[in-house]
């Protein structure tokens, strides 16, 4: 490496060989050019992939190894597990959970390592980028600064001994946010920092008409004095914004209404235009942004993965072929862009992007190189069945047992089994209602069902083949509670109680039921592409818990406790007390001390529960009573940012949904065909030939000897008698495939567009070499 | 209309004045023919107009003098207060509003006579559209039997002199819905209809995954008889229905949570299921469900239109000419379909439709009658401004005012008085919190800024005019809020007491501050758009609430009260009892036996809270404990129902503001043109020459007295000293416009597609008459 790095500050000052030179030492060091535009194109294709900003791309030697060191998965799980292990931090610091409590020596010094890990990935960075680069790479910054506040707070608590009020650690997402495996977070942040504006705006409409009701309100019922959420102005904002949530409905117009029927003109008015229109537009809104924001991103993502593909190729073509990338560069590329790829899969790759036909990939050709990368290569299969090659009995039963299985008829017998045991499961458990003593009991009904499922499970696998019965998800679906259902018996009948939970997840079972109908497999197909998405935006959603719960825990930890709230008009929720009502004595549990700020974990079960929003003011009310009147700003703040979003999250549903019954309309897709036939598939035939002059060409020109992946190609291509061999190219279809298609022709004007402004990629990169061949031949002559 | 009724089924055997015939007779009849012609026309238009179905078209002469009696405002009119009278009713029968109670045999008689009305209303359409026709028109015999079964029961009442159990009355709002002018109350309900399937299946899936978890939840948590909410099957599903609405969220989990920590695990994975997906699911169907729908909708009126427009021109055309309709028969058919509009108007609207110049109207032309049909027409101002033509002295200060109130700096210095008049109100009522006496003493703030309000509204009005003034929707809410401050200031001066609470509509004036943001007049802007479709959906939820209100007075009222409900979960909220709590005896008020369904104001008011969802279980579980568990049945169907609509709503909201978004930007029209601006405007330009001929036409040729608006333009055109005169016809912009826009691509396509499938139009109505002027001609020759 270090060898090369000598040579790598070439952009400028290119190393041509004057052609024709015999010279040995000129060759080797043409070599070590074309390794290293190897490697550069390699990083440029994965900045496109990540998108990363061309102004990062590492200049000179020293950054580039730094920018190797800091671009791999190593480096990243260990980004990854510090900006965890310092969130994890919070479990055992001062209101910690009780039994994970550490001491504060213990726990300041482990935040002390995991800041110094963090500084040290922070020196990389800065070794890579340098030093003009990384201040002005915003993110970065910010990370800085708040390290350097982490640190000393941290210092400050190893010598005192104790943590004083540190409502900075609620700044530690921010490490976890910067990890390169959360880009889908940042991204969701940026998406819900684009969509506020609109959001704001709305919001401010609403806080206005909620401010003008409420005077409305104080000069209304005021007068009432049996009526405590009007009697005064703050009293009555406080009772609007919490009657926007709706928390508070009935109770907050009842005193009002006892007294005048016609006062539940105004509730209905201000509901009417607070809930039922304000809050609708609001989400209009962001759904209208979203739509934009989500297109806007596509069309630069998609730009940028362009210009990268443009960079590299011009860093791969050879300076006697301007125009075209052979396989011997490609092959070289992929060597560093995918080091684990086998050489087979390199060459069918090349293949599947080798639209033409010609010995050489065009930029055109090239511009595909993202959606055939993702690629997993596999010879087709001659055979229909697995058990083709089995002796005839063998044979004919496994294809009887494969029609079966195949068979409509066998089908919603299933289905029937699975709607009788469904039936039979609501009866048996209301039966039960007075004891539940059959946990310890297994009863007939679950050993006859399960036997059937277990039977149908073992008739798939055989009648399909394991490969094919894996391959599809419904299938694992059914495996796995079948599975499951089979580890629950054996707990119950050892006795295992803590695996009793297994039993009880009988009735999902019954979720089988719903491959029946056409639009629950699409809602659950859908659902499952949207798996991912949803994912980073629970993450995102916690990552506001975390800061919450953190300033929620500085402030209010242990401030409510039963029979606290006397002074408030919640008491009641907090009491816990024997009442006499009448003549009788009961005892009133008033659970609400238990929606505390006590540990994160309580705080982040009491953050659910506010976000609900159902009763929230009762914990606020409950906290307010103990505390002072500003406490309820951060209830307040905390219902907008998680209406903030939740919105989001609901104009993310939408807008995914619609947008994919959009897409299956426009493209007439049935949306039901065959399950193995979804996703992305290539194909690319091999002849024997072709196969037995690629694995020459690697044996000899490029001198590579881990071939056994092409050696092994050849060989089946030998066994199976054919003159050549089809190999499919499969991957899961993403969101982007479906934008491609959705957005074809915008895309065209798009690239239009891109090309015009770029009409002459810039020079700096600009590097072309001599074929290595050809400098190969001139050396022979 | 006797006369020419003998006539009219002149469908098919037509009336053929042989041509050249001077007799009078026939030139008589041919006239009558032709107004016939005209009358169908006319009929064809209307039934366009209103999506009827051409097979009520009425066939003969009965049939058309049912169908004029039929359909006109004073018959609609009609219609509609029988059917109001029917749904008022309901006020006063059994379970009556105290103060407008009725003897029995006074309401029986009132339903007894308003179902004669409706009777005689069915009958009249029975001979206009004809036994067969009739029975095949659905929503009519729906009407038929409702109106049988409401007889019987209406005699029964006055028969035995008491209410008996009659939910039927919850049908009564079929009567309003047939109302021709419930027309949009109607689409809304097809629209609901239609969105049902796709609703259905996703509100299965919801129910399906409740049922599972219910299964769930019984088996972890009724081992604890602390927890009363999954102590048997029927309370856990019970339980989980309502924590769908979230109604009961944190209260539910609490029982389990305070004994096992983990517990909350279930909770949170089944509201993010359920509330935070399947929820949003629903309405991403609903919303996509509804876009098709409406386009849908869209298309086929648009194709109806047409159809009835070309129906119309066949009738129109005469033989001579069968390609062109000229000034004479457009306008004996403007006389039936527009009987109120001025000879001036229906020349000016034939010039607006006649594109190409020529005398004859085409049938190209003819296709945009719908679009013009609604213009109101009016002379274009020549001058700029209303006091052009006052004396020197009174021009120059009245410009000057002009120019002030148009400037800058007066609009903001407006917006900043407003914003001051903001803060003092709200310092104000604030300082107030102790006492509200001040409604009896006029503060001097509220006097000041109500002048600086007068002064402005005199100054705008001197300075723009008031036509222009007032044709400006702001202005009008500017001019209207003031005047109301005024008469409260009157109001308070004289000491009316009812009159107060207009002083207390003065933070209103602050709505002025969101002209400054053009997100808001945008939003404002839309919001009155849509105002008619959001009154009707309204409208259609009140239906829904009337049937249930009526179901729920016939089976719960009266049984919740004070202390009602002791032996349920519930029993707090009724109690209305001194309660010793530690040392302390204190009153304690349950108000949700205010919650009643004792009569139809109150149901509807708990309705109401019933759709806001908080707290709903409170008035199910009272209603329960005092009736039987089947009750539940009723709040769960009507949460459903309210479910639907409000989903729809939402959708509704949704898709108008995301069309009007999309709207905008396809047309890059700014949005914030002056508001005078907005609007549909047609301009025509009318000739001395041209007016002199058309007013000697309509003298002389088609005989019409009543030409004085006619008489009018060609005075207007003389004094104005020019030769010609531009008129402006100018109606508000409605969403069918904003379609037809956006659509504009589709809508060939549709075009072309009807024009295939119906290349000729059907023979029946086409009849083709002489030129009224030839046959004239060859009577004189």
């Amino acid at each position: 490496m270090d060898d090369a790095a000598g040579n790598y500050d070439v952009m400028n000052n290119v190393v041509i060989p004057t052609p024709g030179a015999p010279d040995p030492r000129a060759q080797n060091s043409l070599r070590q050019s074309w390794e290293m535009n190897y490697q550069e194109a390699a990083i440029y294709l994965q900045e496109g992939e990540n998108n990363d900003k061309f102004f990062t791309h590492p200049r000179n030697a020293n950054a580039l190894s730094a920018y190797l060191f800091a671009h791999n998965h190593l480096f990243y799980v260990m980004e990854l597990l510090t900006a965890v292990l310092l969130m994890l931090l919070s479990l055992s610091e001062a209101p910690a959970v009780p039994f994970l409590r550490l001491d504060v020596y213990v726990h300041a010094s482990l935040e002390l390592l995991a800041l110094a890990m963090v500084a040290f990935e922070l020196c990389m960075k800065l070794r890579w980028l340098g030093f003009h680069t990384f201040i002005r790479h915003k993110r970065t910054m910010v990370k800085a600064c708040v390290l350097f506040i982490q640190f000393i707070e941290a210092i400050v608590v190893l010598v005192r001994q104790t943590s004083h009020l540190r409502v900075t650690r609620a700044l530690r997402p921010i490490f976890l946010v910067d990890c390169r495996y959360c880009g889908a977070v940042r991204r969701n942040l940026r998406q819900i920092f684009q969509s506020l504006p609109p959001f704001i705006d709305i919001l401010l409409l609403l806080l206005f008409f909620m401010v003008i009701f409420a005077i409305l309100g104080f000069c209304l019922f005021s007068a009432n004095t049996a009526d405590p959420y009007f009697s005064t102005l703050e009293n009555s904002i406080v009772s609007l914004f919490v009657l926007l949530t709706t928390a508070n409905f009935p109770d907050v117009m009842m005193p009002a209404y006892s007294k005048n029927r016609w006062s539940c003109i105004f509730f209905i008015v201000y509901l009417s235009i607070e809930l039922y229109f304000i809050m609708n537009l609001l989400l209009a809104v962001v759904f209208d942004t979203f739509n934009g924001v989500e297109k806007m991103k596509f069309k630069s993502l998609l730009l940028h993965k362009r210009s990268a593909i443009e960079h590299a190729f011009q860093l791969l073509v050879t300076r006697q072929r301007p125009d075209g990338v052979c396989l011997k560069q490609f092959d070289g590329l992929m060597r560093f862009y995918r080091p684990r790829m086998t050489a087979r899969d390199r060459f069918l790759t090349f293949k599947a992007l080798n639209h033409s036909g010609a010995t050489m990939l065009s930029l055109q050709d090239f511009y595909k190189f993202y959606e055939v990368i993702g690629l997993k290569w596999k010879a087709r299969r001659i055979g229909e069945h697995w058990f083709d090659d089995l002796p005839r009995t063998a044979f004919l039963i496994l294809k009887g047992i494969n029609l079966l299985v195949k068979s409509k008829a066998f089908q919603y017998a299933m289905y029937l089994v699975v709607a009788i045991n469904g039936i039979w499961i609501l009866v048996e458990t209301n039966m039960l209602n007075d004891g539940v003593s059959w946990t310890h009991v297994v009863p007939w009904s679950y050993i006859v069902f399960l036997t059937i499922y277990g039977v149908e499970v073992l008739l798939k696998i055989t009648g399909l083949g394991p490969l094919t019965y894996f391959s599809s998800g419904w299938n694992l679906f059914d495996f796995s509670v079948t599975v499951f259902a089979f580890l629950g018996l054996i707990a119950l009948a050892f006795d295992m109680e803590p695996f009793y939970f297994i039993v009880v997840l009988r009735p999902f079972q019954l979720l089988r039921l719903f491959k029946i109908k056409q639009r629950y497999r699409n809602v659950l197909d859908t659902m499952f592409e949207l798996f991912p998405r949803m994912a980073s935006l629970g993450l995102t959603l916690i990552i506001f818990y975390y800061s919450f719960a953190i300033v929620g825990m500085e402030f209010f930890a242990d401030v409510v406790y039963p029979n606290c709230c006397n002074t408030s008009t919640v008491a009641e929720s907090y009491r816990q007390i024997n009442v006499t009502i009448g003549n009788q004595t009961v005892l009133k549990e008033g659970y609400y001390y238990l929606n505390n700020f006590n540990n994160i974990l309580s705080s982040f079960v009491t953050l659910f529960e506010l976000t609900v929003v159902n009763n929230w003011y009762i914990t606020m009310e409950g906290v307010t009573s103990q505390t002072t009147h500003w406490s309820r700003l951060y209830f307040m703040t905390f219902y907008i940012v998680t209406m903030v979003v939740m919105t989001i999250i609901v104009a993310f549903i939408l807008d995914a949904f619609v947008f994919r019954m959009n897409y299956s309309r426009k493209n007439r897709e049935p949306l039901d065909d065959p399950e193995d036939e979804k996703g992305i598939v290539f194909e690319t035939e091999v002849s024997q030939t072709e196969a037995l002059q690629t694995l020459d060409m690697y044996k000899h020109t490029l001198g590579i000897t881990n071939l056994s992946s092409l050696q092994d190609m050849c060989v089946a291509l030998e066994r199976s008698g054919h003159s050549s061999l089809v190999f499919l190219g499969r991957r899961s279809r993403t969101k982007s495939d479906l934008s491609m298609k959705m957005y074809e022709e915008e895309i065209q004007e798009w690239y239009e567009e891109y090309s015009r402004t770029n009409l002459q990629p810039d020079e700096t990169f600009h590097r072309e070499l001599d074929s290595p061949e050809a400098s190969a031949t001139n050396s022979i002559n």
